[in-house]
């Protein structure tokens, strides 16, 4: 019996969401080795590498033209996402790339542009798709459980808004309702985000609006196939975290997710208590592990991965057009999803 | 089209059950209507009937015998109920009797065949069976759903003793768990219990074990199917009424019942939260309506009740049997409940 | 002891809704009589009054008129309540009346005017103000338990569209989503709403979207508190009756409503089942007596009804907005709802 | 900062339970190395063993000695337990070993002192302590939120029986039940199993009974602080895993474990719809890992296991009398549990 060697990871971004994704790779999954980290902060490489048996760099073109290396995953910061998949592309490399892809749909086309002329795998970091209750919801919506979809939810809900001062504009667009975004198309499969209407607003921090802060929105999408979605967010749920998602259609509804934590209950004088998701805790472990498994399956395979550049397109093109919505205030069309500068991905 | 006159009812005991019966059938039952009152105490009867527009009496003989009176509900003290309903029988009057129905197997067997005998039909409170989670989940047993069979839960939780030097002793297993023995009995249809373990203590009023008090109870038992059962009671929930059922076969499951009252849930920081089903709260209200109701149907209908004397005596023996294993420490024959002095009701 | 006499009642419309309350009042409510019932189709008024053991007639007007009638029940076609609330109040009559209380804000307001200069009180028929699950939930916000709200849902799904040819334009807001705008300003108490969005289609029956048939919705509304609400309505649930509120807040979060029909489960080789609320059901039968309970309780206390006509204008408010929103397609102002033509009821 | 070097691991048993532990080991915890295995049969060590990059061999005492080895997993079968736990004490090596640990009180109590003598520490594998569940469940009970224990019940159902005819006599005590026990057991902390009575027989493959096959069963404990416990089993659950505790005390109840798998949900017209813990998925895989975390812990601290010889002798106990009470059909007494052969462990 011949083994499938594991796939031989560098990764570019060594801060929060970069540590979980290296531990990861090193700890959990067999499939995969991480050879390589590269972060210029001062020495933000090697405390992650070290520990986990890998090597570090400052400099993430040196980890992309490596030879030992065979993937990358980017996980720094987003404004850096498009031209880093651009420069990996170019080296022949596979490409895990963190949401979101990229913060303009011209960046995204030429991202998805650059993979495609390469023939590399591009594969984007949507991982509610890889979440047990969300992945078997949607497998209800596909066998064709629930009929034709009508009325769509998906919802995110964080724990806390540490540093309100800190957040960039449209981060609740861009950041965090993207992965409802993204839900959301894949509940609706092959149906396109046809016209947006976003209301959102500082009331976790209404200190903090005139910096530009929006922590609460909801979103209203109408889409091609007629059904209409509802995405909402806030970033600042005190019983922790809350991600859910709904479909409901001709014949019958999908539910998941809830922030109720385990299976445990108190009964007491005072009612009946359940423990919620905690702020302290990771949302999603095995996703996680779920979406990087998939993703060096497919570069083992050569197949396209499960979530790939068109559809961070599709989600990108919704959060720009709630923006747009946000300041003109009024209903805003989707720009065209399906076209692509140089073919689709 | 004609209207099926209302069954015309006299109730026998002006305490807590019977106002709550009275009250029920004067209130809620198109199909009912509430004629007369007995109740020895002073004032009682008149107190009860009065605001529900109806007569009272002292005297439950002269109750029964009233033209007027189609039927007779016994909600009086048990250890009274078999011999009323033998007079009731004897008088022609289809009879509802409050569980237990008798308080030894020759009373049960001297009830159920007086009113075999008159040809009345006869009906015993068991109201679980009218609630609408435990007949969902008998229908499903009955359908075949959960295959034969194999491991039986019932189990009785009341929300408060208030006066532990005030409860008879066996209280528990003969008003208390009978309930379970009838339910396991209902749903395990078609079997009887051969043996019985019955571990007893008092848990929440020690100080009263000496004066006969057992509080907490937990019995198991084996019937002619193979099945094995467990009845549980507590005479002190402190989160309220909690009375669940269980039913485990070669095929499947099914549950039923829950402490949880409504729907609503609060969730924050310290959890989510959702109430119980209070101590103030009617258990089963719709129950006690509809098990009249059906009551009333039968006896227009001429039919037999849906549940009946051979239920009561079957329940009782199991009772009785707990009794012999509290009192021995072992386990104990269940004694034939076919068998009825004159036939079977 | 003096005994409160009952509420005598006249009730004005024998469909569906009229003698749903009709059975209510004469079968439920010890503090209500029915002594008339008014509809001036043939025979309508006698079918319904006399089981019930009350009056007929087909002139609402002499109904209104009738000394014997203190109170006066309008469930007619919601095109005649304002007038019939106007004509009631002129008596002298207290008014319950169903939603929609008027179809204009100048109805409304004619409606509360007349009420006010008569001084007798008037209660709109928003029944899942007394539903156990949605009371209790409002109960936790006016507690403070949810600190701030800041995003608000309620959805309703009727269970089957029978007759979509049959269904007025702009039923869904006017009839059905007109419960759940009212739902969303009690939850949000104190604040009003100040613009509205709104996207609908005919998706269940899209034949019959030509002559004007809406019936999936989903409206955004932004109140003058900074909250967003979305509201959420389908004629045609697979599962049956879906009814849900949830208020999420700067200290948490309350939900309540479930399509679950009874705390029954059923588990097997195929995974764990649980029946829904089923089409033949009506939903909320205890809130309906409550409903008129607590009207009955006002009308005797000489104190103002829980919901009233500044409710039934402000929940009109949001709705006639929707319309406006899906003429327009783009946000709408909703009318300040606090000015009411000689003074606010 | 140094690092805690990993606690190198030899683990004898390459069968089912010793590959998942070997595998948890060398995949998913850092505390821990897997440096080799052992088992007799042909190839089976290195077949576990090389994918994992540890090194096999088939002779138990030699890996015992390998002076590479601090501390011995033993997963072998159960007969061979108490030897093995005796050898690897007496060369100094650390124990963790499967349940149950003996097969007999003086083995258990052989065990205990042995590793007593040598000063290592023993730890017992009952996961279900460290299922989050039931961890939490029981940090209520130890918090004191239900007061006083006074009912208790643990149960396991597994979801199918492979091979009846190769299932050892009194399986469902010794190596099912056995389990339950110590969960009752630990959620009852400080109180002593006094009496037990047992029901059992062969309903999943009757047909097996004559070889000593019980595939079901139901047993009741008497505790020395009076509560009263009920455990159950049964080898086959047609709709998978179904793994439940609960206590219910003086002021409260919890409850721990649902054989529902995730949260996702299918509402149709039939009803709604969950999926269940499955056959193929391994039940509590965390738990697997925490309990050898914890384990490691102990080892680098020089702190005694969370759970020790003395739970595991606890545990026999009850399954011991529980064999007796099936073959006698009477309630039987447990054996002193806090005696051990020179000490207490």
């Amino acid at each position: 019996m011949t083994t499938t060697p594991p796939v031989r990871l560098g990764l570019i971004g060594a801060g929060r969401i970069g540590t979980y994704h290296a531990t990861t790779i090193a700890r959990r999954l067999p499939e995969a080795e991480l050879v390589l980290v590269a972060d210029p902060a001062d020495g933000a490489a090697a405390r992650l590498a070290e520990p986990l048996g890998a090597e570090a760099t400052r400099d993430s073109q040196a980890l992309i033209e490596d030879p030992r290396v065979e993937a990358v995953a980017i996980t720094c910061a987003s404004t850096a996402h498009a031209d880093l998949v651009v420069a990996a592309a170019a080296a022949g490399k596979a490409v895990f790339v963190e949401k979101p892809m990229a913060m303009t749909l011209a960046d995204a086309d030429r991202a998805i542009a650059a993979c495609r002329a390469a023939g590399v795998p591009l594969q984007v970091g949507f991982n509610r798709r890889f979440a047990a209750d969300f992945a078997a919801a949607r497998a209800v919506v596909a066998a064709g459980g629930i009929g034709r979809p009508q009325l769509l939810r998906s919802l995110t809900r964080d724990p806390g808004l540490a540093d309100p001062g800190g957040v960039p504009p449209w981060t609740i667009f861009t950041q965090t309702l993207i992965h409802d975004f993204d839900t959301l198309n894949w509940f609706n499969a092959g149906a396109g985000a046809v016209e947006v209407n976003a209301m959102a607003d500082a009331l976790v921090a209404p200190d903090f609006k005139h910096s530009g802060l929006l922590d609460t929105a909801v979103v209203t999408i109408r889409y091609d196939n007629g059904a209409i979605a509802t995405a909402e967010a806030s970033f600042s749920a005190a019983y922790g975290y809350d991600v859910r998602g709904e479909v409901f259609g001709s014949a019958g509804m999908v539910t998941a997710g809830s922030p109720a934590q385990v299976t445990m209950a108190h009964w007491s004088r005072e009612g009946v208590w359940r423990p919620t998701v905690r702020a302290d805790t990771v949302l999603f472990p095995d996703a996680y592990a779920a979406e990087l498994a998939s993703f060096c399956a497919a570069v083992r395979a050569g197949s396209a991965p499960e979530v790939g550049g068109a559809d961070a397109r599709a989600a990108l093109a919704v959060a720009l057009a709630c923006i747009e919505s946000v300041q003109t205030g009024g209903t805003v069309a989707v720009r065209d999803t399906d076209r692509v500068a140089g073919g689709v991905a």
